[in-house]
């Protein structure tokens, strides 16, 4: 089994680490602007809690809530230009995969002006992204652990960008903002994280370190996913900590390995069927 | 179980990994200065492969290779000179946790003239250390994947420095080249690396992911260390190469949870009594 290690991003998890870690805000700069999709990041609470920790430490902001499912490169492109227009230091996503991984594409826009929508692809960069700093509130993507962003063309299809620039600097986890997600989303987000860690698992790039992951992942979210089917109940706030945990450690183990046809395949039914990316 | 991540050091491992790898050298400049103990870079043959390397993608480089076992303070001040004068843009360390931790330490001489020898453990710095690459020679010390560098000050004690700035940024992990370590080294650096994993993994700072690290190899370094007082024989390439890949992931344990008292105890009879760091 070969050896490769490679994964950047600082994650500081457990509960209220978004105002305990405030200060660790601070250290990216006096401004910044908030990414967020609106509605996960509001109702799970995260959005408010980012804003009085600014505020404890004297950050200023200014929020972006526009950014859709399955975010386009032009609405990033439209959030970079807010983040210079306000002249922030760095960005804060805040909400599912989408919003995170349109963060890491704001950060590529706001310090590139040049970019046309489409061309953010070519991640020909005259100056690096700006920093960035995510906050998850579904347990499944495993964006905030990925130095990958899914992103939208103006035509519709999906393409990714991803490279060293791409990934988070810091990533709060904070699993009680998982909490707010109703059922269909639970599961679905879920189903993503057990074939993250599944298919990077199976794939033939898996090394020692990605295994460890998958390893201690796949049991927990298998054991989530059939107590969910069997009983039609949301977890509660334990399982949801599992889950958020094991979520992370999938995005892991994908990150390092890629993933494989399922996931692909999975990319035409949310292009073509609408289908949310989890269940595809 | 707390959820605390940070790992930034790229860890690539393979047999010729030096040498797949070697246009990653030339992306840290043009210049570099070898920093090793002698013996065992040059013993190992990785010395030898790194020069190959770093001629064949036109970087040119000096070699120091005067770093003692339990590395000073002022020897590490004379190499950052030498490091100056040759007008190095990166440092590699090659070879066991003496040349692994004084390599990091170097990096910040080179790029702070004005420190004396002790004044390195304030970490009170005017400019970034140089970007520093490790290849061991030994299964055992986890240097390859710390932020820590443990010194010997100007009076003959312990102490070390630690951080971000301290990683290594790229690490090149060819298990071959602790073939030639002899039984004595590769018991007591064994013992180390199973030291690492268990101190970490019982330390109350452990979360889950140094949790999967300690998991992974805590049974092979037990299994590999059982064998060799039983049959007091050296390890083959394959027990070679899990004794190495377990000890950078015992490093990881380490790194994150950090030592208990078992290690601060070996520091003393290191000190006075010239125990080698594994043994003690």
């Amino acid at each position: 089994m070969s050896y490769d290690f490679y994964m950047p991003v600082r994650v500081l998890g457990g509960e209220s680490v978004v105002k305990t870690q405030a200060q660790r805000l601070r250290e990216f700069g006096e401004c910044c602007l908030i990414v967020t999709g609106g509605s996960g990041a509001k109702n799970s609470g995260a959005l408010q809690d980012t804003q009085d920790a600014l505020h404890s430490v004297g950050v200023a902001f200014e929020v972006f809530d526009r950014i859709e499912q399955n975010p386009q490169t032009e609405t990033c492109r439209q959030a970079g230009e807010v983040a210079r227009r306000c002249g922030a230091d760095f960005l804060i996503g805040i909400g599912g995969g989408s919003a995170l991984d349109a963060t890491k594409a704001v950060a590529v826009f706001a310090a590139n002006p040049e970019l046309s929508a489409d061309d953010i692809y070519k991640m020909q960069l005259s100056a690096s992204p700006l920093p960035t700093v995510g906050i998850g509130t579904t347990a499944g993507t495993g964006s905030e652990v990925s130095g990958v962003s899914v992103l939208t063309d103006t035509k519709g299809v999906k393409h990714s960008i991803k490279g060293e620039q791409v990934y988070f600097k810091l990533v709060l986890a904070d699993w009680r903002y998982t909490a707010s997600c109703p059922y269909s989303v639970t599961v679905s987000t879920a189903l993503d994280a057990f074939m993250h860690a599944a298919e990077g698992w199976l794939g033939p790039k898996c090394g020692e370190a990605p295994t460890a992951f998958a390893v201690m992942c796949l049991p927990i979210l298998w054991k989530e996913l059939k107590r969910m089917y069997k009983t039609q109940e949301l977890p509660d706030s334990e399982q949801r900590k599992r889950l958020y945990h094991a979520s992370l450690n999938a995005g892991f183990t994908l990150n390092q390995c890629g993933t494989l046809f399922p996931h692909q395949t999975g990319y035409i039914l949310t292009e073509h069927y609408g289908v949310p990316h989890g269940r595809a």
